[in-house]
């Protein structure tokens, strides 16, 4: 892992307000001071290690070849491993097992190794006091040098010892699985500033027979929801005010959205909410949202 | 269009949450990655482009030549153009055709020409396959790969086909009629984060008779809203606390302001309303917020 | 103060959403297209100047030196003078003399001198209009032209005059005073995202007699508030859900947290608020929060 460029992108769920993300980046440029950091994002919600997985690996193969480094850490000082994660493409994932990394891992290539961080072996490198290591901040503590220190090409096996990737802390996926084509059930797996509501399903994988009224029903789960119909479109502006549409985000997923309006807070739906589609009947009417 | 510095400064209403942001800077160091990348805004209101257009004439006249892209598109997936617009002063911006980029070009030095992107075109010259472009998020597919390549000075004729300025749609001005001279009428352009209240009137438009009182009378639009008394001062602390004050704020123009509370909030005013200034009259009494 | 390296770290209360950040990095570009510059925070609530202080100090000894900007500068236009704060450390502080800069100037090494910036001389070297300086924005019109000037090397002599450090305003500290070592009672100086709630007294200094309950009582300020125990533990995985806990947090201060929760909401604990700790009675309940 030598020759790496020195890129770092940067994604927490520390939010910018505190300090907390530039002390971070303080300490990575204290130790390489021509670093690039690339901000993905500093407002996951606390703790969402399933939706920072999913920006992680949708943005990670956008960029140059770079460190990621990834600190949403719930599991902070207790006995979850420090990783860093070489990919096939030449990228090196940095930040907590706990299932953070992977989907990117995949999405760059695949992981071509898999590395437990040395604490003291990235403190001392860094030239940073070895026993001055928070339990609550290895952001900037742990995984801000060894990002530095990767990104500056300082070599993998100075500072973890290799670790069986079989033995690396998975998440459910977050994206969907092969049922999703037979019951049309999915779960909701982004939520973004428009409202729109992104799907676990691959647009592709929506039953194909919505024809003529090319109209889903969207049948959501939970006691006495209502039933929506949603029009096949291509964008936000071929719908009509308040009409509810499903289209291919720019991901490839199915998504519900509303013209003008956010889908979430008129369906009433949330990050991991369950969703089931399925073609709408012949003369069913499409309802309006307003 | 040559010899431009690598800078790219960006404007969106995409927030930085979801990785969108991200998303664009990454696909742009993809393809140049010496480009130096400087963040106006994010959190302008989803939609709001007479907001990002008033903050990017604010804000690029004060930095070196850049390319300048600026994606609040609510139109996207539409027939609206993708745009880059070159300006007098030697400045290219990027985004799409609704009228965000206008009065930055005005605040520029000028339009100096205007050209429709070419999809394909700029998708080639980036190295990106050209069919696979969303009908969504053109700021990763279209703007960003335009803004790399022009900002590494590939030239626009490779880009785009010249086309009239006249017909580039325009926004109604979010800053001041001459009207406003006449009748005090204007509207509310900003409300910052101190709560400070822009209003879409030169602080030397206004009706000079204030004196002896230096105050006016804040008229709001709206049934039953009650009017109040501003008095002229330079600064916030210039105002007891509780105060009302009118003045010329950091870009020139009117606006009120309450010392150490938020003007709008005691108002209730927003975006877009309406509220129309006089010289107080003599011996007005001049009410206090608190 | 020549030969500085080109880092200017940049902290305020203007929000990024209005552009105002942007308008200060566009300046700083401007005058030195070459320099980094590193946010660590504009989401500080407006006009905290002492939280503000307290950021700065934790982050700037982290990075390399640097030219630091702070502006959180309630009293803008007012007579309060404009800084900059040369340190031991070699960086150099620019902000508004109402305390903000000298926690961070004493983390730095020690304040080694102090100047006044002189407005005309700022703008004139800078290459702006020497009149043309707001009322209310001295961020882009005096402080980030000095920034720029004084991280590409101009000499402090060319830019301000030399005060006595004894006349600088000062902040009542908000870190913690020798007498909470004798009370046990201290104030919050943070609330983080996360709803940790750090306590302006150092961990090292709670009184030592916890043993054997390993529990300090945590008494909270206010008519009938309630008094809760909280348990020492080294991180937040160390806790049952819904257990408030004691420790010490990433910068050394005593800190309760709550596991998966936030703490300052449920203790209803906010910036300044203040708190007795005291070693629990041996059998007391350690009441649980959920």
């Amino acid at each position: 892992v030598t020759g790496l460029p020195a890129f770092v992108t940067f994604l927490t769920d520390f939010g910018w307000a505190g300090g907390y993300v530039a002390a971070c980046e303080a300490t990575m440029l204290r130790i390489a001071d021509d670093l690039r950091i690339l901000h993905i994002s500093h407002e996951v919600l606390s703790g969402d290690v399933m939706s920072a997985s999913l920006i992680l690996a949708r943005v990670a193969p956008l960029g140059p070849e770079a460190v990621h480094l990834a600190v949403v850490d719930p599991g902070v000082g207790t006995s979850r491993r420090p990783l860093a994660v070489a990919t096939a493409r030449g990228d090196v994932l940095v930040g907590p097992d706990n299932g953070l990394l992977l989907a990117a891992a995949d999405a760059l290539g695949g992981l071509a190794s898999a590395w437990t961080l040395k604490v003291p072996a990235v403190r001392s490198k860094a030239g940073l006091p070895v026993g001055e290591v928070s339990n609550t901040f290895h952001g900037r503590d742990v995984f801000s040098p060894a990002a530095a220190l990767l990104a500056k090409g300082t070599d993998m096996q100075a500072l973890g010892s290799p670790l069986d990737p079989e033995t690396l802390t998975r998440l459910e996926a977050p994206m969907p699985s092969a049922d999703a084509t037979k019951t049309g059930a999915t779960v909701v797996i982004e939520v973004d500033r428009f409202g729109n509501v992104g799907l676990g399903l691959p647009f592709d994988w929506l039953p194909a027979d919505a024809a003529p009224s090319h109209a889903y029903a969207v049948e959501i789960a939970g006691e006495g929801a209502p039933e929506w119909t949603a029009r096949v479109v291509r964008t936000y502006g071929d719908l009509a005010p308040g009409e509810l549409g499903l289209m291919r985000d720019s991901w490839g997923q199915a998504a519900l959205t509303l013209n003008g309006a956010s889908a979430a807070e008129f369906l009433g739906l949330k990050m991991g909410a369950t969703v089931t589609l399925a073609p709408a009947k012949e003369g069913a009417d499409e309802r309006e949202a307003n």
